[in-house]
């Protein structure tokens, strides 16, 4: 391409909305355009971007036996009614009447119309096991998009669903499909983990997150330094105490500590470690308030303790009317020791094995030193109930857990019967018998991971492209102020010899100064750069340099093309 | 692709309502399914002959210079309001509203973002000309939505949009864009005329459509069998007559026709050929009611009579009590001749060139026999407004003229400043002056492409597609109900080496009856067919067929591998 002929218009202020380096990068090199709040236009230069990544995701998909097709993004109310998401969608759904007043949604997924598909067009299980998947544009109405395209309510996805007879068929599915999402990040150069999700809302049994390593995340993972183990903090397991309780050595005594409210003040005023404090947190269970205790250092993982019997899903802290008319005490204040019966104790594993601990006293003003389990205070049960935190062991028994934000680009899940229950979707299977279609299903952000990428590799100058996605690969930028005829015809007898051998490249012929055309091709983060100029020819060298490297090199013509035949993806 | 693994699902019944060959056989094949009313989901197969013409259309624009970029499908109002289009594009734009309540629509074409796009993008005259398109779905709220894909609601388009600075650059990529589509229907194996097109409410100067010819199509096209002259049949201009008016020779005379009110009745009645007749209809006119005067063979062309200086764009005809009012008479029995001064008699010109002529007589029961023009009846303007007819001279001197029916696939237009001017859209021209863009839009409706080659394309057993529309070029058919391994291996060595030659194939190895697969395969229109058979192989051929002749052919493999090599595209 010809940079004369491209539209380029890369820009040097951008909204003071642009919160993060994707966005703001995006908009100062002119790949995208807002249209609305969180709708954007995709220029000639984005779109490049964007089909690069379209174009692996349906490479690996179709490698996997998955097979492709289109489905519309107009969907009828009723099939949104079976599944009973018309309504538990919420406000992310788009609803639209048309001139009929029909009513409809802009899909935001398809399950309901795959299902709907699947019912019609499967009646056996010879037709078992099949993957289909689409790429297309989608909708969610989000109540605050922002962060451009990382956000965006429309927004390009793959989205993929497999149909089976059987648990075991899922899983292999699940299996292929985890090494596809594996594949595909990998080729597009990108450092990411799949980890273990929550499966929220959607449901189902299994689910693993692909996520994007970016300190701009806003989620934030656990992963092993030493094994593949990886997962969303709120799922993350705490490995157990390596080492037993010790027995009591201490004697319980009450101590006041009249303005000491937190931990660290309790900890600085009794000089003792926050590891050897216990901190209680009185929640809302199924019958009346429930106690959650955990060392001092660690925090309460929300989605571990939703699970625990005792609570029922959801953790909502007590209020301090609550808290005192069971206690008397304020909520800085409470601990296992003296505490009304009624309230079950639920201690985290790493709180449990602590002897001779501090407490809240359950009168204000008061902490407990001294204090030991089943000495002082009645267990109901141990569990993992803290986040871990950096240094950990891994669960897994092998390597250390290190922490690290990542954005969510890739969602795999095993649906189960959910969606085919409802809406009765069901083939014969060998013996004559109808069954219940098992599903799993498979989304990528595709427009999302050109933001992701953006924010794993940009620096002050701007984007620095994995290849696979860069919009081309080599730039080549003749030097020429004075019009030479021959710097001309060296930088047109590159470009075509770079595109004759399959490398794209774009040749910057817009005739601008040296400082403008390098800071444009450094902001769009073409990988590799040549400067044709006068003195260069002079000396038989072009000028190389790599869009992730400091140093320029002078490389005769030969030595250069081999290297860019090497280096680059053809 | 071996169809064990694809997902292929003929069906035997197709809905009543499915009135035309192309929606009938694409819900044979199973290419589409309905979703809602003129909302369809393409399967795995349908989507792999979409992707093909896309695949066309975009290699197409690209060597013609455009850029692929990607606009939202959800639309502001208020870019709609900036043209007036908000309320003028009618009940086909599907109006929505978020979960703010702001209005949006799902864009049913772009003109708008993509003005919008300019007039913030380009700045100046260096930036032009330039060419935008993308591939999309888009979204019209057909009142009456039928015939499958063919008039769909949600539908697939490649929309193209150019800016320039002059007239010349517009023309010039006009120009382009012609040829481009010439290019692309032709690629594609369709028959399909270049055809002047009225502008309709899209407005601009100079406009065509690309019509593929078929029997369902809803436009009538008139063609030259001797040069590329063709226009819609609303547009074709008649050929003016070759030879002068002859010199009045009967005497003017009144005559009762008591009962004969059509052309018809009268030159029956008067033993006179309807082409010595004038035929006079009564039109309201910007100041009262005109007169129009044809042949009495002849029919009234209402696009060109209403661009008539005394219409006004509609052509409305009188009531019979508007009629009456003036003239005394019925319309039956209306005629140039003592016709009251106020009324305009506007002659077509091949009734113009008429002597001694039958008309009506102005009252009731009446009719003029020997009349003539000038002597007995005064012009006011003699023109074009008649519809053209088979066997009538082209316009432009060269060959006759033929009627087709056809479905319009493209259209192209020369917009102007029109949306520009609306949304001050504007660039600094060398000068230093602000300049309104000029635009150009070009249209390509990429599903319906798939309906409209089906409909050119088919016989009783299903569609025959086009080679480059093909969902695979061959099929494989291994005939096997004694499950030989020798009629396996030789049908599964021939098919690698089809894929190996880079031969797009489809092994059939579902295992079916050979009546089923090959019912299957004519159906969804495979070119060429190969079937493996234990009796074939001991005479060591294969059996060839393709799906365009009705005799198969014994081959050898090197003979068919060669035939296969040379006739299908790579």
């Amino acid at each position: 391409m010809r940079l004369s002929r491209f539209h380029l218009a890369t820009v040097k202020e951008v909204p003071a909305d642009a919160e993060i380096a994707s966005h703001r990068l995006m908009l100062r090199a002119g790949m995208i355009r807002k249209l609305a709040a969180g709708i954007y236009t995709w220029s000639p230069l984005g779109l490049r971007v964007l089909r690069k990544v379209e174009a692996i995701v349906r490479e690996e998909m179709n490698r996997a036996g998955a097979l492709e097709m289109l489905m519309p993004s107009i969907q009828p109310r009723e099939l949104w009614e079976e599944t009973g998401r018309w309504q538990k969608f919420g406000g992310q759904l788009l609803k639209i009447k048309d001139r009929k007043e029909q009513e409809f949604c802009f899909g935001p997924t398809h399950e309901e119309v795959i299902t709907d598909f699947a019912r019609h067009e499967i009646k056996s299980y010879k037709q078992l096991p099949v993957n289909f998947y689409q790429i297309q544009t989608k909708f969610r109405d989000e109540i605050r998009p922002r962060f451009g395209i990382m956000r965006a309510r429309e927004f390009l996805m793959k989205d993929a669903y497999s149909f089976h007879l059987t648990e075991t068929s899922l899983q292999e599915t699940y299996r292929v499909m985890y090494e596809t999402y594996a594949r595909i990040f990998t080729r597009l150069g990108l450092e990411f983990r799949a980890v273990q999700a929550d499966t929220g809302a959607i449901g189902g049994h299994a689910s693993h997150e692909f996520q994007v390593l970016a300190e701009a995340g806003e989620d934030v993972i656990a992963f092993s330094d030493a094994s593949d183990y990886a997962a969303n903090l709120e799922m993350a397991e705490a490995a157990p105490p390596a080492t037993p309780r010790p027995a009591p050595a201490a004697t319980l005594e009450r101590v006041a500590t009249p303005a000491q409210k937190t931990i660290e003040d309790i900890a600085a005023f009794l000089k003792v470690p926050a590891t050897r404090c216990v901190k209680t947190l009185l929640v809302r269970g199924r019958d009346g308030l429930v106690a959650l205790c955990l060392r001092g250092d660690h925090a309460l993982n929300e989605v571990k303790a939703g699970k625990l019997p005792e609570l029922a899903g959801e953790v909502t802290l007590a209020s301090e009317e609550e808290i005192r008319a069971v206690t008397g005490a304020g909520p800085g204040f409470i601990g296992p020791v003296g505490l009304p019966a009624e309230i079950p104790v639920i201690v985290d594993r790493d709180a449990a094995v602590l002897a001779d601990f501090v407490c809240g006293g359950n009168a204000d003003g008061t902490h407990y030193v001294g204090a030991n389990w089943d000495r002082d205070a009645t267990i109901r049960r141990i569990a993992d109930i803290r986040s871990v935190v950096e240094g950990d062991r891994a669960p897994d028994g092998r390597g250390t857990l290190h922490l690290a934000r990542g954005i969510e680009v890739g969602h795999i899940f095993q649906l189960g019967s959910r969606y085919a229950e409802a809406m009765g979707a069901s083939v014969q299977d060998e013996t004559g018998q109808q069954r219940t279609l098992l599903m799993g299903c498979y989304g990528i952000g595709v427009s999302r991971i050109v933001a992701a990428a953006i924010e794993q590799r940009h620096d002050e100058a701007g984007i620095v492209w994995p290849e696979p996605m860069a919009p081309w690969q080599v730039a080549v930028c003749p030097i020429n102020p004075k019009g030479l005829g021959e710097v001309s015809a060296a930088a047109e007898s590159l470009y075509q010899e770079l595109c004759a051998r399959g490398i794209e490249t774009v040749l910057d012929d817009r005739g601008l100064r040296p400082g403008a055309m390098f800071a444009d091709l450094e902001l769009i983060g073409i990988p590799h750069r040549v400067v044709v100029s006068e003195r260069g020819l002079a000396a038989g060298t072009l000028e190389y340099r790599r869009r992730d490297e400091s140093q320029s090199q002078a490389l005769d013509r030969e030595t250069l093309l081999a290297r860019l035949a090497g280096n680059v993806p053809g």
